[in-house]
């Protein structure tokens, strides 16, 4: 009710004057967001650890950045960007993912063209190097939208995908994880799930989201990552979203929609469907969001300790962090 | 605008009378809705054929309708219909399902419970009688949502549920509709996904699908039934849904999540939500929806030849139905 009479200003002034309700933020040309997990990240870690992943992160980042500057298309830069992700051993997706109870690895990804609402994702994958590449063949090669298991692998040699031994995705560090999970359950360590929402010059969204999935995680556990719609979503119409935590809240919450929803149906700018979902439905420590609007507007937004994290975009914006500092 | 007018009359009287913008319907003590698949229905099916489908679903009616006017909870009640369902030869559910391209059945289903947000879910199910009591036992059982193929099996003996030969699955029908596709890649026909909406004498809602999917689909394809948000999804704060058609668009759309969002952020009625995402939303001929909500609304809203469904209330409402008659 407040709000009517200066509406009725804004609307009596017409075409004379903007009113801005909020700073004016130019809109960049293009924006990236990308993240590499969210969880238990504690500040203790040793300064040279922090920084591997700061660095990380960064490579990621100027990536993504650089293809956009020169014109790429989003969908193709969400690829490249995670693709960069999964062979990096310190994030839980491809080279370096989580061990399952049973000593394999099973990874999961999926990728969305915000512009014609294509999709595809792909779930319990043993040997395809980059599993977000297998997510686009599902999306481009069939009329599906998710491929499991063998099914989905055999997608691989007909898409002509790099296919490696499960043992290939294996490091030391996750090894240990499991061990320990498998004594104590202890909570996730180091990176975790990764992903990347992105506008390109063009005006076109897109998102791609990888993971291993949970350490000691039961057989055929199937996560929010190649959900579309709780893991990972993008609609030229409002943001593309990449999350990363409790696997099991996002799908009951479907948080990647659920953000999109309030950006459209209730008018809310991508930090405040973030904030609504993330603080709002999911309970502390799930994890957090990466969202990338159709204005190029930015935000991260976690619940939990901290989130590997960087965003960038065509106005000089570049940055990388864990926690808040 | 024109109903501040309104508002403010309805404001100053007050406790003293009611002002119904809509046709006073009591909210019914409980409230039930099935489908049996959404399609290419063809209106010359044979007379007595359609009366077998009828009879079917007004079995699977008269069961709900008795145990919620008995005090079950929906949860229960969901469940329980579905069963019968999957017994049922006539429908794509357990005994009945459809064949993938290599000959078998590969069987997907998911159940929520609308108070809890509690929820789980079952992909490439080869040889679990009821798939639907094996999603239930994900949600109960495990920490996790989603079990694929050999993992989700795996929890059947852990949870006592009857197992069977995949072969169990096969109908002559099916089998015909499968050298069909192969050949000339024909649409398919009879009867489809399953899945009931329904609330409770207690306030609760709760929504259960299952499905053998596609007719000769690939291996490995997961279908919207077993994605919470996609093809099933359950909140007391708004609704009960289960939808049957085109998965891969029901994913795209995130279509039950889309219809809970409209009546959460927009105010919608299920009818309204329903109709925005079917007609809105979706292609022509990609199917349809069953929604209970909160307060006992019933709608079903499909955009194909017809939908196989039922509706029944504590107010004595009972009706089943194919197409628009």
């Amino acid at each position: 009710m407040q709000r009517l009479p200066i509406l009725a200003c804004a609307v009596l002034l017409g075409a004379c004057i903007s009113v801005p309700f909020e700073p004016a933020a130019r809109r960049p040309d293009w924006a990236i967001a990308i993240h590499g997990g969210a969880g238990t990240i504690p500040r203790t870690t040793p300064a040279e650890e922090a920084e591997a992943y700061r660095s990380s992160l960064a490579a990621a980042l100027r990536l993504g950045a650089g293809r956009l500057e020169a014109g790429a298309r989003a969908l193709d830069v969400a690829e490249e960007v995670v693709r960069l992700l999964e062979d990096d051993p310190l994030f839980n997706a491809g080279k370096g993912a989580v061990f399952t109870a049973s000593g394999e690895h099973e990874l999961d990804a999926s990728i969305m063209d915000g512009e014609t609402l294509s999709c595809g994702a792909v779930t319990g994958v043993k040997t395809v190097r980059h599993p977000i590449s297998l997510a686009r063949a599902v999306m481009e090669r069939t009329p599906h939208v998710l491929l499991a298991g063998e099914g989905a692998e055999a997608l691989a040699d007909e898409a002509g995908l790099e296919r490696v031994e499960n043992s290939w995705f294996s490091t030391p560090p996750r090894r240990l994880q499991l061990e320990r999970a498998l004594e104590q359950r202890r909570a996730e360590q180091g990176g975790g799930t990764v992903g990347a929402g992105v506008l390109d010059r063009h005006g076109h969204l897109a998102a791609a989201t990888s993971t291993g999935g949970m350490t000691a995680k039961r057989r055929g556990r199937v996560g929010d990552t190649p959900l579309i719609g709780a893991g990972n979503f993008a609609d030229d119409r409002t943001c593309a979203v990449s999350g990363t935590g409790t696997g099991e809240q996002f799908i009951r919450h479907g948080v990647a929609r659920a953000i999109s929803d309030r950006m459209e149906l209730s008018g809310r700018s991508a930090r405040a469907a973030a904030e609504e979902t993330v603080f709002g439905r999911l309970q502390a420590g799930d994890g957090g969001v990466i969202v990338v609007s159709h204005r190029g507007e930015i935000a991260l937004v976690y619940n939990s300790e901290g989130m590997f994290r960087g965003a960038a975009d065509a106005n000089g914006r570049f940055e990388v962090a864990i926690w808040e500092d």
